[in-house]
């Protein structure tokens, strides 16, 4: 991976080099990090981190964190240390693959788990091994909740991202296995169908499932000027670093 | 059963007999209907019909169906029966237990099914038996969905609309056994968690999932003139009878 460029996130707070062709993070992550509870002095996990934009958002959000990335491209994991260091965050990135965790995860609880499960985008195949990896279907979605309510500790929230035309799959993984299950549908556009879903759900819980309103990231019908029609609230997310409340403070 | 009295419909064009006390359908069985995609000609099932609203709406609304209920409860059943001989509208209604079909639903195949099936909406128990059994769980979720499903021809669709927090439920029931699921939530207000969810599944198909915008109910922030403040899409399905567009005329 010679080809890399640095990203801003966070309105250039954080500035995260990633490989030029191949998989990129970009605001899937962000609000993944924003829409985790994390509180100050947890423990979190994030399953394929990449080159760490999710947990590193996170830990710039949230002070005292003990963050834990998974990665099974190793290339990927340098990345994301390097990127930790260059920004001045605590990050700890393990080289493995979920579905056989390495000898330092096994055992390991966190209070928090947060995942991006790879997806794939449609359009034309990249011919790049690493985005082809980090898209493609060789770990079942099923596999990936199922890794992250494994290594969370009772009470614990699992936050994940997924395209939304796969809820049913993040459904039916979660299903009488863990509790409080709130949905949020990211859409583009008010009026207009999900594009994403933010899912959360606690280890434990008995609270039965809200579906919540939509979080719309974009206020105009037309893209004029690029990212400046965002909403108040997606600009607060994705350029501030503002937390994603899903209502869940009080629910047990 | 002999306490009912006469509920208006669709802003009175149908008027229905319903018991005082016990389960009585309100705008879940119009809105229910109101999404059911079935075209003149198509044969529909409803299971559990309760009194008939949703399928004498449905029967009102798309002329030339043939549509079948299936009531458990004998009294119900009478009641949908004379319920559509008084509103003029075609309805057989079949007296039996989804989990044991009787004799005339073995084997048929069904365009449509729909169904409303009974959650308990808190509150203190009511101590009618009618309402209780409507209400209760004898019946798991995913038994009602997996009768619908079987009587659904190929390409047929299945209609729900249940409470939001049984959204994992529905999704759990439906997984790998129906394609193009598309969630519509039902909020009372913008900006509000779904209180209701509208699913739509279509037997065979492959289209991936959809979770559209909310379809919101209630314009103001509060009940000043009770049923006053409907949106106007919420008014036009809920009194004018009209259709809830799920926008599945394309899926397959």
């Amino acid at each position: 991976m010679t080809d890399t460029r640095i990203d801003g996130f966070l309105d250039g707070r954080l500035r995260i080099s990633q490989p030029v062709r191949g998989y990129r993070s970009g605001a899937d992550a962000v609000m993944l990090a924003a829409a985790c509870p994390a509180r100050p002095g947890q423990a979190v996990l994030e399953l394929g981190c990449g080159a760490g934009v999710a947990s590193l958002c996170l830990g710039w959000r949230v002070p005292g964190l003990a963050i834990t990335g998974l990665e099974r491209q190793a290339d990927y994991a340098d990345l994301a240390r390097a990127n930790a260091a260059a920004n001045g965050l605590a990050l700890t990135v393990l080289t493995g693959d979920l579905a056989a965790p390495p000898d330092a995860l096994r055992g390991a609880m966190f209070d928090q788990v947060m995942m991006n499960p790879p997806y794939f985008l449609g359009g034309t195949p990249a011919p790049d091994a690493g985005r082809a990896t980090a898209r493609s279907e060789e770990t079942p979605l099923a596999a990936w909740i199922d890794a992250g309510l494994r290594r969370l500790a009772p009470g614990g929230w699992l936050t994940v991202i997924q395209r939304a035309d796969r809820l049913d799959g993040v459904m039916a993984a979660l299903w009488g296995r863990a509790g409080a299950v709130t949905v949020l549908p990211v859409a583009a556009r008010a009026g207009a169908p999900a594009g994403r879903v933010l899912v959360a759900a606690r280890k434990g819980a008995r609270s039965p499932l809200r579906l919540l309103a939509p979080l719309i990231t974009h206020a105009a019908p037309r893209h004029d000027r690029d990212a400046e029609d965002l909403t108040p609230l997606a600009a607060r997310v994705l350029r501030g670093g503002a937390p994603i409340d899903m209502g869940i403070a009080k629910v047990s």
